[in-house]
């Protein structure tokens, strides 16, 4: 494996939440700007471009031309679901390394809320329970958009494992005790495992609290070679390792389905390309879309013996003062919901060492993860401040 | 610049053209699963996927489930629009150099034809004309979809440099030669330019025999490292050169626009990259969505001065027996169009040995153009039945 310079030079980031009236293109364009004037550089440094839209639309390569940007080298439009974050950094990494592209923006915006419609709206199919034949079986039964899956996955891992409610519910309150240490976090009040409990129910096993959060908004990164980030205004993090995982689970039910995700493997090849274990990883961010996932994919990644994700959530050691410090900015389910991005941002905070009230104090290394889909595409970077040795 | 060692060691198309009742992944299945087995692997040898749909919609990272693939290390969506497929064997090929992967598959497929309804339907949309306010003014001027937008640029190329009708003519004229050559050619009956010129107009100055097909199939290549590569059953055609440039010209309406296109830059870094010059490439496969994009792509490129791609094409030196063979399929004008895996499969077959009736004689290296949007994005690959001495 090419041991790469490459690092984050700079990171954008537009409010985040119930914020209407602009689109998708629209957040996008002002997190590219803000992420690029953050590497201390101007648009016309910019010669790639990756963006990433949710499942709002509205976003492609027509960006390029609202910001002006011309004469890319690299450009294209990028979806790995919740992995792409950590596809488009990779994938910016490589060409930035082979010499195909200097500086590359990467973006991630959605618009899924509107003012006139529930939360959810976006991210449910209102077609989906009237399909005709045999798939309107799993559609009658409910199994619609991604929230079943995750359930159907999390009722497996207590199954085999034990796992109970609680301990999803000790993700929740660690998650949320970090979020009120994030201004920018959407939830930002304490709540207990009891809260957690009597919160309703969204799918069984999961409950309201188990979930994330639905938001409006955009963050971008600016990727470029290692010297050039280090001169810039900002701490430079470097790219010391990536890996992906698409494990095709659905097709293979009986086996790993909601025992082991993709993050195992893509957690593998990332630690490997990076010369690191997993007890070497100071801060961790993993793609909490489900308190379920944050459990399932740290006895993936190795912080935990499979299986004992559970306990080591009701141990405390996620939260703040924690041993593991875990989604330290409040994640998906109390910070801000953008895919991949969310993880990514706060990394790139943490080993800056901008993260307030919530730092972590060793921050050299720091683990990101995106999953995707329903317990499918999964990527995984190895970051940290400082150059690969 | 790295020096790769990377090749495509597998091609699968399925029939083209009004082919009706499948869907654009029923033919990206067909097409990866036949591109694996002319590499002479299995559907398990393949641990990437990246998936480019057309406009028509429907393909997107699900086909890895419909091939049962599992534990992908690389897998994303792109959109690059024409420049697609190169954008895609460019990210192939970075992440194989990088060993973050060994089999790529790499698939466009579209359906926009359907039997219900016209040929160009799916690229027109109905909805436009009708748009409200400033953005309705350029849609009742006719402004709608692609044609106009190349029309306004033909049109600039004849006025600055004087090319002619008749020569955009001569282009169609030797692609319908070649085309008679190749059995998968949708439109194979030979034309003059006497025809082209009574032809209708589309839009002026575009003639119906100045623009491309509308096709339904799918073309998939795999990609993989070069020793594996030509350890395979067939040739294995190595990635010599790659490039992007996506000028963003539309914002910048008032130079370059018609005259220079994202060629001009995206070729210079392919040929950087290979270490040779346009004297040095025996066929070329350029993206042919009008024949004024052959054109003007020719020029770009440095196979003529600028100015000079209608003398060229009148000259007879692209067509067979031609001092410049192009388009040696029939392109996207009268073979098939499946955006730029038409180049770049037709590139395949002509680096092997294995075009038929319509082979080159000398085929050691092969330029595949592609070209996305209104004169926009833009990729070039420069191929070779040899490896990279």
């Amino acid at each position: 494996m090419t041991r790469l310079d490459v690092a984050i030079a700079g990171l954008g980031m537009t409010e985040t939440g119930k914020v209407y009236g602009r689109s998708a293109a629209d957040f996008a364009a002002e997190a590219v700007t803000a992420a690029v004037a953050d590497a201390g550089l101007g648009l016309a440094d910019v010669d790639g471009l990756l963006v990433n839209p949710g499942i709002g639309g509205g976003l492609d390569l027509r960006l390029a031309k609202a910001l002006g940007l011309g004469d890319l080298a690299l450009a294209a439009q990028v979806q790995s679901f919740g992995a792409s974050a950590a596809v488009m950094v990779q994938t910016a990494a490589l060409a930035i390394a082979a010499g195909a592209a200097d500086v590359v923006a990467c973006v991630f915006a959605d618009a899924p809320l509107r003012e006139d419609r529930g939360a959810g709206a976006a991210y449910a199919d209102p077609t989906i329970r009237r399909r005709p034949g045999l798939e309107g079986i799993p559609a009658a039964a409910g199994l619609v958009g991604p929230t079943p899956h995750y359930a159907l996955a999390a009722r497996r891992h207590m199954d085999h494992y034990g796992t109970t409610s609680e301990q999803f519910g000790a993700v929740a309150v660690s998650t949320r005790a970090w979020a009120a240490r994030n201004p920018r976090a959407q939830m930002r009040e304490a709540i207990t495992v009891a809260d957690h409990q009597a919160s309703r129910w969204i799918v069984e096993p999961l409950h309201l609290l188990d979930c994330c959060l639905v938001s409006n908004g955009a963050i971008a990164v600016v990727v470029t070679g290692g010297e050039r980030a280090r001169g810039g205004p900002r701490p430079a993090v470097h790219v010391h390792g990536f890996g992906q995982c698409h494990p095709g689970y659905t097709e293979r039910a009986g086996s790993a389905f909601g025992l082991v995700t993709g993050a195992a493997a893509s957690g593998r090849r990332a630690f490997a390309m990076a010369g690191v274990g997993p007890s070497d990883i100071d801060v961790r961010e993993i793609y909490d879309c489900y308190t379920y996932t944050t459990l399932v994919s740290l006895e993936d990644y190795g912080f935990c013996a499979k299986g004992e994700g559970g306990a080591l959530a009701e141990s405390g050691a996620l939260g703040p003062g924690g041993d593991l410090p875990t989604n330290t900015g409040g994640g998906q389910l109390s910070g801000y919901y953008l895919w991949g991005m969310t993880p990514l941002s706060e990394a790139v905070l943490q080993a800056r060492g901008e993260a307030g009230e919530r730092q972590v104090d060793r921050h050299d290394l720091l683990l990101v993860s995106g999953n995707g889909g329903v317990l499918d595409h999964h990527a995984t970077l190895v970051l940290s401040p400082h150059p690969r040795s």
